[in-house]
């Protein structure tokens, strides 16, 4: 263990020079956190990538590699052409997307990967995919403030982070600690998006956005997110007008508090 | 970080054989665990601990080092008293509770460690707490199958995982994807817990159990979880009645299904 972890930090040392080589190419890099999982991240991710695809060029990448959703949501069983080391993304709703999904044989087995190793995928990712030239690359991440949001701050130059919280009190907490996290690592973030709103607990998530100074981007209603439940493999913006019209006023937020390059 | 890295495991090493010695005196170590975050775990590992401690000893330990939520959920917020190197646990509804929550000054400090520390930290929870003999160790677990779940399946010896999945066809995947760590790995399935049944998805979780070949422990229903969704501090089973005939069922079962000593 301890050798394969001693070569794979000194990968990532390599990798690093490969990855800001890349991400030149990429205007913007945005990555989705929350904290608590089970909040809304991934359809956050997907629709807001979504829509900035209509008029943009937009990657997508998953980077919860040990439970990747993304392909789930969007209905991709496809798996990725690799030719000469370079992984040829998936593409659907005009985002280029990658994930972990695709390399998999089956759904059912775990990635069962110490940290470093989740650090070394997020970033082969960002290595051998071809991304080409983008606009945006929107990033999805897994819960917590462990080695995927470290490797994604620390590593990835990343233009800042969207926060996603529901307004009970514990995803308020977490969300506030990926805030905390940001800030202390200089990362911007620009702004949070409250899902699941509208039940017990009030506006506890526009609270916390005037608290921690940082951009309130808007709200998801419980009812819309329950009914939308599903499992079509549609971006709610492509199916749903009143989710449409929600997701239009987030990314609006988020392209008037994006900083100016 | 190589150093620090390499420094970590050393120090893993010597902890195994002070958890080991630890662990005879605990009877038995059940970890709820689910893949996707978001589903409940938390909610199900507080209410199974709390009606095993009304007749047998029990310990209740938080094991989502980053975002540790049980005593928000327990509405505890007293510090660990330390003497002697020694980790006093929190007492509350007749359980013994370790959760990074009582070490931390201030509940909105995000905990920005790579795995290894993960590891460390939940070790360092089983070798200095004065757990005592316990009848029950009852772990809580962050999402995923990376640092966590490996710690606790490959260097705690579990009796056996209890995996908690919602209804919605991501969440059964990821719970599958943990089933199949845990056979992997030689942890006995306990069984499946179904949380947040009775919407659109049908009994996709019972299903998932019935190919899976573990058994299937119960429902909690989607109306009794939205209104139980308060922030009141207090464990279901001594708030709400229906809530608790739920739970007593489940427990009924895992007693049923838990091995013989």
């Amino acid at each position: 263990m301890e050798e394969t972890s001693t070569r794979t930090i000194e990968r990532i040392g390599e990798q690093r020079k490969h990855v800001m080589e890349r991400l030149g190419r990429i205007r913007r890099r945005i990555a989705v956190m929350s904290g608590k999982g089970g909040v809304g991240k991934t359809t956050v991710a997907i629709n807001i990538a979504a829509l900035l695809a209509e008029n943009n060029s937009v990657g997508l990448l998953d980077a919860d590699i040990d439970c990747p959703n993304v392909n789930k949501f969007l209905g991709i069983t496809e798996k990725f052409s690799v030719s000469g080391g370079k992984i040829k993304p998936v593409e659907k709703y005009s985002m280029k997307i990658a994930s972990m999904a695709s390399l998999q044989d089956s759904e059912d087995t775990a990635i069962i990967w110490r940290g470093p190793m989740i650090s070394h995928a997020i970033l082969q990712f960002l290595e051998s995919v071809e991304w080409g030239n983008l606009d945006y690359l929107i990033i999805d991440t897994p819960p917590g403030t462990s080695d995927a949001a470290l490797t994604l701050m620390q590593l990835v130059q990343l233009s800042g982070v969207v926060i996603v919280s529901t307004p009970h009190p514990v995803s308020l907490t977490d969300a506030n600690k990926t805030i905390n996290m940001a800030k202390q690592m200089n990362v911007p973030v620009l702004g949070i998006v409250e899902n699941m709103a509208g039940g017990i607990f009030g506006s506890g998530v526009e609270k916390l956005a005037e608290s921690a100074g940082v951009p309130f981007l808007g709200s998801i209603k419980l009812q819309k997110t329950l009914s939308n439940m599903t499992s079509k493999g549609v971006p709610a913006v492509k199916d749903d007008k009143n989710l449409r019209k929600d997701f239009e006023n987030i990314v609006k937020g988020l392209l008037l508090h994006q900083q100016k390059d």
